[in-house]
């Protein structure tokens, strides 16, 4: 784990949200992006080399309307960068935590993700991130 | 708001919590702090240039007592290091953020903190954080 990439912050209303964080953190939000596989529209604030990123729902299907219809509004997930996320997983895999996905998938802002179940890791959701071009 | 200064993650058995943040982070722990005002013993990693904290209750009127009793175990709060913690306290007042304590009190890691209401900030409690030694 060399850094926290970001921090993912559930919301119910993206552009409200997107005023509310602009004004706490006395700066514009730096892009917006739809990632289509999870349902979600994100928006990216940049915070020293830290990212916050709010993310809606964009159908009921959504990782996000789920998480918002059990629990509230608040912080998802923390994302950490990693070097080689196939190599991290297999590391974390024999430390007995639990991955939700094995294979790593396309998230937001160019990168392969792989996601560590909550339950391994005392209630908090762990995503591995690595930028797509560091592996071509 | 200059950066991510730490991540508190609230824990119901610290021992067992580091052991599991030393396998997931892949480092060990730099110290323990107990802060007995707020009634929470803590241990911190570096990772990056951000700092995760865990947090266990030291007695039960502890506002992480509080925490895991109303929720559970998972991510307490969000810590912005700002330069000036008064200028931010009076700059977030006016933007319409509700302050928890508006004089900075003494907090872990030899810290000044006041705390937004998280009925104000997307259901995120928000820690604003000055080293104690800038001041002098």
């Amino acid at each position: 784990m060399r850094k926290i990439e970001h921090l993912g912050i559930a919301v119910k209303d993206l552009k409200k949200s997107n005023q509310l964080f602009e004004k706490l953190l006395g700066e514009k939000l730096y892009k917006e992006e739809l990632v289509e596989g999870e349902g979600v529209k994100t928006s990216f604030f940049m915070v020293g080399d830290t990212k916050i990123e709010l993310l809606e729902a964009t159908r009921e299907d959504s990782p996000i309307a789920k998480y918002l219809d059990k629990k509230s509004e608040g912080i998802h997930h923390i994302a950490f960068d990693v070097e080689n996320i196939e190599k991290e997983v297999e590391r974390l895999k024999k430390e007995g935590f639990e991955i939700l996905n094995e294979i790593p998938k396309k998230g937001a802002d160019n990168k392969l993700v792989v996601f560590l179940h909550p339950r391994s890791t005392n209630g908090v959701l762990i995503e591995l991130c690595q930028e797509i071009n560091q592996k071509l």
